[in-house]
């Protein structure tokens, strides 16, 4: 009997290992994921608008490291400091992954001591957050970031900003949408005058920014139980953050008798009213709404901040638009870079992040929608053979035609079927097939497919490339 | 004495306080750069190049995330595995940053039960190597990778790849290249006929592998000193890594006694011969080298293994060209997706990267030698103003200019020199300046500067767009 236990734990352990060979997880890691051809192919479409309208405002571009030495991105983020990738200890420098691309960016300026630039980078930033794919929230993810840095008139690039955002999301065709807008100083000075002590501001702040996504029934008994406001004072926030409007809104409260009192608020109120100025020579305050409600989590803003929120009419018999979430968002902050100067020199800087995941995600599931068949390779013509042993004149053509700069394929098989080949085109939408045989090698011609409409025409071997260029119109 | 010192220690204390907070390195991490304005539309010019070869041979794209589970990299690159970044344990899965774009391919490959893709994948990977910035050695750098997956006919997508490298080599003019070939097959194969035992096959491969860098002697040593190889082995081998030739040493080969023998090395020989006449059909033997020295160090490839290294006069006198390093190397993996399958289905691949890094620091040097200015950004048009109060009708004019398309800038002031804003456009190489003055806003005009000629035009307003799309020749 000991024996028999002897040789069954054995083949157990032997099963174990095996067991543990195979139990490999197939996966990425959590939060991420890959990008096929055919979301490639939608990434790149959503991408080409932005860059377009990037270079359109006269940006150059830059890129920096996917990660930071630590200490770089310490101190910057606040309470989502916790959400920070970072590298193990392997000998030598502490690094983590890059949060955003806002405090490289303002390290970027600080080491280069460059005091004006107007730049866009687009790259992947990581957060440790919890990933709701479906509704496009990702551990890995792309931003795409506009910055004005240097010291200028007020609100004028400010303006600038919004511009991009209002171009970006009208380029893309995502739906109604509207950008709140608030300052920082309005949000400081409202807190002021409701008899917030200076020391909750920050985390007062944090609690107006759940607005977006928790009643303000909810809002304040966070703000009264958790964090010790009187419930007065919280009574007076809760009658600012309700207004929303524009121009009208600004001037009611510039007279109103309390906030117009505090400095902070006057100064931010004024601006405001400039931006609203500027915004209308540029014709698109229609989907701008001045919020005291915004408030956004980042640290780092002084001024101006605003949100960008895609609406949704989820049908026609609801009156008021949902809010499908933010897909931009940015503001001043012209203290970042002084804090990676040695001497704390100020570089002021205003910018703009666009979110891509989630328009990623909207530009994907009306995709699938319309059944629109959208191609994943540029490929003009595939050069085919009718016969067999046509390998070696199919190489010879194939070669002529990429040397050519003609986008050209084959199927990498010695004999394939004619049907085979044509099949191939139908699959992946090539919309030309050059085909060889004896005889139009005898002749000096390919023979050229059309086929969407099976046309064929004979093409002499010299005036190939000019017609594959005529036909797929090329310039 | 005693309330002195406690002075000053507390002064000294204060001191080394401050100093901790300014002693922070303003710095990218070691072996990782930034890419400026100028860097990135060199590194644009490159990508182009590539991008555009492989999607003339019909490549779809695809991404993956930066970072993989640790065990999706385990067992994949002997003994450079101690190069991988590790992300630190913050709970949750075990990750580490890419080595390069191969591995994660292969993984996609099997998770979506892939058999058949030619795709390419440009993006940056990690290893913790020993940094050589000025020869473009970084520990973040980019590869671009093309690679044919599919059961196929042998040796027509093999060929494709060294087609590639030859196409992109000779557009990014680099200078004279040389594009290396062998075989795992055939080094298998030689190893075993010169009397190498099966078991030390894969270090002797990796010290033959160091022969582009140090001479045979020292190699040789290291195979018999630290490797333990007997002489009359080492010797053999010698004899065989100093060959390199075309088809006639494939030939020669073919009927050496001992090879001949050797299965592995014949099939290994009979494919390099038919890859040869493929070569030949697309007319670029020239630049290819059959060399049996060249031995690759990762694990995976099983067949077909190339290099493509720069030659370089370093000047008329020198005979014998330099080698100024590797910039393109791949080769075929048949094994490497069958790792990730649970049931061990193997797809076949063969693929090629290019080592952008060393372009860039040639594309560089080149650049900065030949005092050519290059353009950052693709602005158009600067609007300006001749006179003051002109704000609002410069907003409305650029305002106009962006939403017809035009790339359009100003400057953030109110009321700018127009001297300032013309050497604007003299440093940023802005090709026209749209200037609104009193008089012409009177005659709904729009004064065009051309920035090169210092040639001035009235053009009506409503001509305004089509009269820069015509002299900036947009299509």
């Amino acid at each position: 009997i000991a024996k028999e236990v002897a040789k069954l734990l054995e083949m157990k352990a032997q099963l174990g290992e095996d067991e543990g060979k195979h139990k490999f997880v197939l996966k990425t890691p959590k939060g991420t994921r890959d990008y096929g051809p055919k979301q490639m192919a939608i990434r790149e479409r959503a991408f080409s608008a932005i860059i377009s309208c990037f270079k359109r405002h006269g940006a150059e571009v830059i890129d920096t490291p996917v990660f930071e030495l630590k200490e770089t991105l310490t101190g910057k983020y606040g309470e989502d400091s916790k959400l920070i990738y970072d590298l193990k200890d392997q000998g030598g420098e502490l690094l983590s992954l890059r949060y955003d691309l806002t405090v490289p960016f303002a390290r970027y300026l600080a080491m280069n001591k460059i005091t004006n630039i107007k730049r866009y980078h687009i790259a992947k930033v990581y957060r440790r957050d919890n990933p709701a794919m479906t509704r496009g929230r990702y551990r890995e993810f792309y931003q795409c970031d506009f910055d004005i840095a240097g010291q200028f008139d007020p609100m004028i690039p400010d303006a600038e900003c919004l511009k991009i955002v209002h171009e970006i999301l009208s380029d893309l065709q995502l739906g109604d949408f509207v950008i709140k807008v608030n300052d920082r100083r309005i949000l400081d000075g409202m807190f002021a005058v409701c008899g917030v002590p200076d020391s909750k501001f920050r985390t007062i702040c944090s609690s107006v920014d759940k607005l977006d996504k928790v009643p303000w029934e909810e809002v304040r008994s966070e703000m009264v139980g958790e964090k010790g406001l009187s419930p007065e004072a919280a009574d007076r926030i809760g009658e600012y953050v309700q207004l929303h409007g524009g121009l009208d809104l600004i001037e009611r409260l510039l007279q109103d008798p309390k906030l117009s009192q505090n400095k902070l608020a006057k100064e931010g109120l004024g601006d405001m009213k400039l931006l609203f100025e500027y915004l209308t020579l540029f014709g698109i305050t229609g989907k701008i709404s001045f919020d005291l409600s915004l408030a956004r989590g980042l640290d780092y803003y002084t001024g101006v901040i605003f949100e960008a929120v895609l609406l949704h009419q989820e049908n026609e018999h609801v009156e008021e638009p949902v809010s499908v979430g933010s897909v931009a968002g940015g503001g001043r902050y012209d203290g970042l870079v002084g804090m990676f100067d040695p001497k704390g020199r100020k570089v002021p800087c205003v910018g703009v992040s666009i979110g891509i995941e989630r328009i990623f995600s909207i530009l994907e599931q009306r995709l699938e929608a319309s059944e629109e068949k959208i191609r994943t390779t540029e490929t003009q013509v595939l050069v085919a053979s009718a016969q067999k042993k046509l390998l070696e004149e199919r190489l010879k053509l194939i070669s002529e035609l990429w040397d050519a700069g003609i986008k050209a394929e084959m199927l990498y098989k010695k004999n394939p079927k004619l049907l085979n080949q044509l099949q191939y085109c139908e699959d992946t939408g090539i919309p030309l097939v050059a085909i060889v045989g004896e005889q139009e090698l005898k002749d000096g011609v390919v023979k050229l497919r059309i086929v969407a409409t099976r046309e064929e025409v004979n093409v002499r071997r010299e005036s190939l490339v000019e017609e594959i260029r005529i036909r797929t119109s090329q310039c």
